[in-house]
């Protein structure tokens, strides 16, 4: 598996690929991979012939307070974990090679999908993610594009952003890889002190109860809600971001839990702002 | 030659091209077509396998008080003078085709280049043809897109857009194509009076008379501009938006006249707020 870090030569293995008829998978990371990442990949390589892996920190995705340059990097681990995975390609490129001196080109969003849930505490971040996806789509011109649905509300505004600006890609959301114990895996569980993570069963744990709760019959989404807020705060090292109801396409508030239901919840422990949520259609 | 109105159908002609080893060729237009437009698509044409022109009026670069409603529009003739140059097929969808409910994603570059010269006038205009052309390129995926020089900012702009977001396209900017008498054309002559289009002579003959004193060894460029404003200022009916000299790339003001020059001016003649501009290599 080759690791390429120009723009100009991982187009070049692209064309190749492209030029003996394959078809092309994308999975779009920012590094030190878990198993999330790689169901992905594996669901990447059942679907397309040829299947590239970005692993690129996006600086303009992060606020400027926010854990950039803390962020875990792990290339070679990640490249022997992609290459079993069923990777053919890790594109790897600078910050320089993505924004050279002069970039000012930015694709945003405008409207709600952005400014709700992890756009309040986040501004400015899913332009980040919306201007450097367009970037990896122009590049590598996949046919289909592989992302987690435990950032839902991201799935949400990649999918309006190809809707809108007409990307001939097939968004494919992944289901949500878990540890044992129901934490949802993620980079930054490696922030988590032995209390904090032990702490942070706190979010599985009261989505699977809420679950449960709608399963039963409950409909009114300020009931489920107070739950899950309530049973958070039980946790002393808890901090809520923010718990949401929404519509999971729209991110519209849902008043009562019916349709393409998304409960999503980000909550801080320490410095570690972990995010999960559940996705439910509710008849 | 196809009139097309549909993503989804002209998609699949230019795929079908592709599929048969050609190359593409775009020209994207408001319609109305002129010589400079017919310029762009001839050229288009020896140099591309594939022809598409679009013909779209498009909304989102139009400020409130412009002339959207009564821009010209005569998709008759439009066609018959694309076929006539070279035009495999036309592709002119509706607005709601474009942008149907909900759209909410906006492609912009920040920063001086947008800002000045008819950014000054025309806020929020350069933001809508860098969406557009983006959706437009996302669609048609040229291998060549051509422009016209007349437009010399929106070509900075769409250069340090396709820059920027790795667009696989070259941009191939095109001469100003000119009347028999020197007048610059542009689809927004028609709504030039008898006196006006008379009046509106001043603009080119200003322009060369400055190309001449460069030529001859003028390096000043506040002297070369005050010549061009005194003289169009000369001409009653001519109202002045702007006269600038910038270097033809980054569009940064020169002081002295030196490397890709770019004097670039907007006057408005009754309601036709038209451009004209030469651009000079000097050493």
């Amino acid at each position: 598996m080759k690791i390429i870090h120009t723009i100009k030569e991982i187009r070049e293995e692209v064309k190749a690929a492209r030029r003996s008829g394959k078809s092309i998978g994308f999975v779009p990371t920012m590094g030190f991979l878990h198993e999330g990442h790689l169901s992905l990949i594996k669901k990447a390589r059942e679907e397309n012939d040829f299947v590239v892996v970005s692993i690129f920190v996006n600086p303009t995705q992060f606020g400027p307070e926010e854990d950039l340059e803390s962020y875990p990097r792990d290339l070679e681990r990640d490249s022997r974990l992609s290459e079993e995975a069923g990777a053919d390609v890790i594109f790897n490129p600078t910050a320089e090679e993505m924004y050279p001196e002069g970039y000012s080109t930015y694709v945003e969003i405008e409207g709600e999908l952005t400014k709700k849930l992890c756009g309040i505490s986040r501004p400015g971040h899913f332009k980040g993610v919306t201007t450097v996806v367009s970037k990896l789509f122009n590049i590598v011109t996949p046919d289909r594009a592989y992302f987690g649905q435990k950032d839902a509300q991201q799935v949400a505004v990649i999918e309006q952003m190809v809707r809108d600006l007409n990307f001939d890609v097939k968004i494919v959301p992944c289901p949500i890889v878990r540890e044992k114990d129901g934490l949802a895996m993620s980079s930054r569980n490696t922030y988590l002190s032995k209390e904090e993570r032990k702490a942070a069963l706190i979010l599985s744990k009261t989505l699977f109860k809420a679950e449960e709760m709608i399963k039963n019959g409950e409909r009114n989404s300020t009931k489920i809600r107070d739950f899950i807020i309530n049973n958070i705060k039980s946790e002393p090292l808890a901090n809520i971001d923010y718990v949401e109801i929404v519509d999971a396409k729209s991110l519209k508030y849902l008043n009562e839990i019916k349709g393409d239901v998304l409960i999503a919840l980000a909550v801080k422990f320490g410095r570690a702002r972990l995010l999960d949520n559940i996705r439910l259609e509710v008849k």
